[in-house]
């Protein structure tokens, strides 16, 4: 079946300029000459993160050719005021322990680790000298009893895929990675009910789910390199939170690893249990610092039959926020996603990428996506608002997309713009929550303060979460941008009340701006969950919670 | 817009016996003559548990006449096994502390702590000498900073309607009511987020957002009752978690004071903020052992534009499955409540509360309701699912409503059930999570377990949670009846990996059982959070966690 077309609308709106698409974009190995150490964690990336050469002004910025290779990412211990906490260092004796435990999975080469101890962004950098490779929760936790007792930091690595320097050590830690713990334990399919391991790559889940006809209630641009533990761990946000909630209500259960090694075991599949603390929720979002996931039970809803992708150019924001007051009335249950971008991310996507805007130029975009389970009722819908947005003037234009290959390109629009972005240069990221009316201000406050001193300043994100993703490049690093731009994001968003890490979270370069977002008690609070589940610390130190 | 029907179902399906809904029962205030000391918080109860006589055989059971007065509720320190801790007892100076803090607000008569002392279930009564009514989270601050000081234990209390005995005091706990502080703080109209203070009464907020075009993201037989912040605290579940899923995911934010009397101020109203640990989600549940929830921050769900209710007659528990899964498949994202009960519970409801049963007697029946944006569209789906539940024989019978009136009538039907149990004897109550394809078996297993020494042996729920409400009667409190059901109940769950309190929560009655559903490790770290956030125990104790 075809998009269903509006009458009002020409033809041409649904059919795409030809060349905006690139060619050959899918869910292929992603790796460029440029990439040193490249693993298999680095595949697969659609409309997300990729090796892309000038990445950051720390590597080979601006190389064209596959001869020249990046400069080494500064370390971490160099570049930041960390200093390294008294834990020991793996020894000789250390690495034929985890031998034992892990025969033939304990990694050393200089290769593979160089991959691991960098961040996909390339802005941080430890010096880790092993990397273990357990394939079960056993094995995790006597590595775990074992550095427990030898006072050996370590770092839980899924998919590395962290923006915030969470998943790689900060000096010698010892890096745990769930690459092969990678096993589906069970699927419901009455209730989709999903239980697996936390190695679990979150493309390869969507597709064994949607196989048995239901969905990932998370979806985002890493999807084909992120780990489900990773995302729990991180709390992860993205494309389907608007629907589906975030994963504090449809994880069911976890199994987690304490520093100890002991196996907190609530890998549960019951959608309610009452019986005492929801242990569960205090590792969703605690980004391994409070224990290892080693397995994640999840709520799967049923897959949608029919999905709809509408791409439309909004005159203004306060527009952009008529169309999501109108999109919540008319669309109710069956709206997914309402995501926006403005005019300066079309520009450097059609600059960067080549890829052509399917609607007249506007000075805002919104994508809409519908999910339900009647394509003529959800397109009655869609048409519905359509109409509605049209001839209110919220919407001048407008493009609708229903078969598969359409509607990935409207979202390469979206999904690719921090791919876009970092081919612009030095990229400063922020990812904020506010109250939706104030989502925008921030951007024009931000265009003007700094003035030619920015090449582009742009705010794109999930308005239906409140969620903007703002972001400023520059032709390099610059001491002064970064001076004028922090802390006044932070101090403008804590006056709004809003949050200062949406969904990136913390990890490292984040965790010393918490305070913007919560207040005294909450960070001692924290100190004291800390303390309880990870008394000597071990457990990804220097990330989440604030240097002392 | 009258129901919309099935050309193959009789137009007599859809209308209702004479007298088979009870004159007169709404949201009236419910008080009867054997009620002592009934308080503003026992009014308004619709549909859910009520003041009448034979709830407890420690109660009247049985009284007929305004004359007789029930029994006084047995003291829980002589009933059950549980011993005093050594905390200090509210003094003459401690009374005149708390008038300084709460002037004209702290209660001393027998009267009003008669009804604050005794669960609505009569089951449990502590003999607290104090009642506190703050208004403002100062003055719970100053009122635990006080409590903390002096070693005083204190029981928070919201509307009082705990099904195990977790709102009332065991011992002489001093009472901490938040019936006061029931004040909207605000509501955001654009994205639904409603902010309130504790003591907002469920019903009461519903009809504030509804008037606003928004509903509660949670429904309840006890909504004219219950407080938000008991809600919350008990992570109530009811009617609406299969739509809008747990208080785990819809609850944003939280204000809450610890037992040290510190205002833990996390009262976000964002939808995404991955700033540190949530630790709102340790409160969600607890129970009122590690702080007490003085403000929410909720999401409400735009208010549905149509609902339809469906009661049906199924032959067996299979084809409820196979009816589950058909509405999955053929309601899709419109389908809000799935709910069973079987041929037992409707003889119970017609028996001692004269309803009718609107469909042919079957072994098995169920209440399908929509909430969807389109009238049309979610009359036609719910056609499609009715046609072919019926052609396949999953559905004998059945009747479809879509006025208020009629719908509140078919919801009655299941939402009256606690009621018709508390007259038919002593009821043995258990709220059960299990897989869905066991949830039955429980029941079977149960009824020919215990032959005639069990009055009725009845079983409804959540199905589309996976919840049963497993309920056996006696003519009178039996230990040997207790003895049959316990542990087998538990241990039978236990086997199934269910949870031995889907939503009731442990309270006071159920702390005990909390080792069949979580292991020792879960209980231990249990342990450690209380211990942690309650160093000297004071609040709501002998609760939650089981006895050492």
């Amino acid at each position: 079946m075809g998009p269903h077309l509006l009458s009002r609308w020409p033809a041409w709106l649904f059919s795409v300029a030809p060349g905006w698409w690139r060619k050959g974009h899918s869910h292929a190995l992603v790796r460029t000459a440029c990439a040193p150490g490249a693993t298999l964690e680095q595949r697969r990336w659609p409309g997300g993160p990729q090796w892309v050469p000038g990445a950051s002004p720390l590597t080979c910025r601006g190389c064209s050719s596959a001869s020249k290779r990046p400069a080494e990412v500064m370390l971490t211990q160099e570049r930041y005021p960390v200093r390294r906490l008294p834990f020991a260092a793996a020894s000789e004796e250390d690495l034929a322990a985890f031998e034992r435990i892990l025969p033939g999975r304990v990694v050393t080469s200089p290769e593979e680790l160089a991959a691991v101890n960098v961040d996909w962004l390339r802005t941080v950098r430890g010096c880790s000298k092993v990397l273990l490779k357990p394939r079960t929760t056993e094995e995790v936790s006597q590595i775990l009893r074992y550095c427990h007792e030898r006072n050996l930091a370590v770092t839980p690595q899924g998919g590395n895929t962290s923006m915030v320097g969470g998943s790689v050590p900060v000096f010698d830690e010892v890096v745990l990675s769930t690459s092969l713990m990678n096993q589906v334990v069970g699927f419901h399919k009455v209730s989709g009910v999903l239980v697996c391991q936390a190695g679990c790559i979150l493309e390869d889940l969507s597709q064994y789910v949607e196989e048995r006809d239901f969905v990932m209630p998370l979806d985002l641009g890493a999807k084909g390199s992120c780990h489900i533990g990773g995302n729990v761990a991180t709390n992860a946000g993205g494309l389907r939170v608007l629907r589906y909630g975030s994963l504090h209500g449809t994880v069911l259960g976890l199994e987690v690893v304490l520093a100890d090694g002991t196996v907190l075991n609530c890998l549960t599949s019951l959608r309610k249990d009452n019986t005492g603390y929801d242990l569960k929720q205090l590792f969703i979002g605690s980004e391994g610092t409070l224990g290892v996931i080693t397995a994640v039970s999840i709520l799967c809803p049923p897959k949608p039959k029919a999905v709809n992708v509408a791409f439309l150019g909004c005159p203004g924001f306060t527009e952009v926020l008529q169309a999501f007051s109108s999109c919540n009335r008319l669309l109710g249950e069956i709206l997914s996603a309402f995501e926006f971008m403005d005019a300066e991310c079309m520009r450097l996507v059609g600059q960067h990428l080549h890829l052509a805007c399917p609607v007249q130029e506007s000075p805002f975009y919104v994508l809409v996506e519908t999910s339900g389970s009647s394509r003529e009722h959800d397109g009655a819908k869609l048409d519905a608002f359509l109409e509605q947005a049209l001839s209110s003037g919220l919407v001048t234009d407008g493009t609708v997309a229903t078969d598969q290959r359409k509607m990935k390109m409207l979202w390469a629009l979206r999904e690719r713009i921090t791919e876009a972005l970092s081919r612009d240069g030095y990229v400063y990221k922020y990812d904020i929550s506010l109250p939706v009316e104030r989502l925008y201000d921030l951007v024009t406050d931000l265009r003007a303060r700094l003035g030619p001193s920015a090449k582009s300043v742009v705010g794109y994100g999930h308005l239906g979460d409140g969620n903007l993703h703002l972001n400023v490049t520059g032709e390099a690093f610059s001491t002064q941008l970064l001076g004028a731009l922090e802390p006044y994001v932070y101090e403008w968003t804590a006056r709004q009340c809003g949050s200062v890490s949406a969904e990136h979270g913390l990890g490292f370069r984040k965790r010393d701006v918490i305070g913007y977002s919560k207040p005294p008690a909450a960070v001692q609070l924290m100190r004291g969950l800390k303390a309880l589940l990870d008394p000597k610390g071990i457990l990804n130190p220097y990330k989440t919670l604030p240097s002392q």
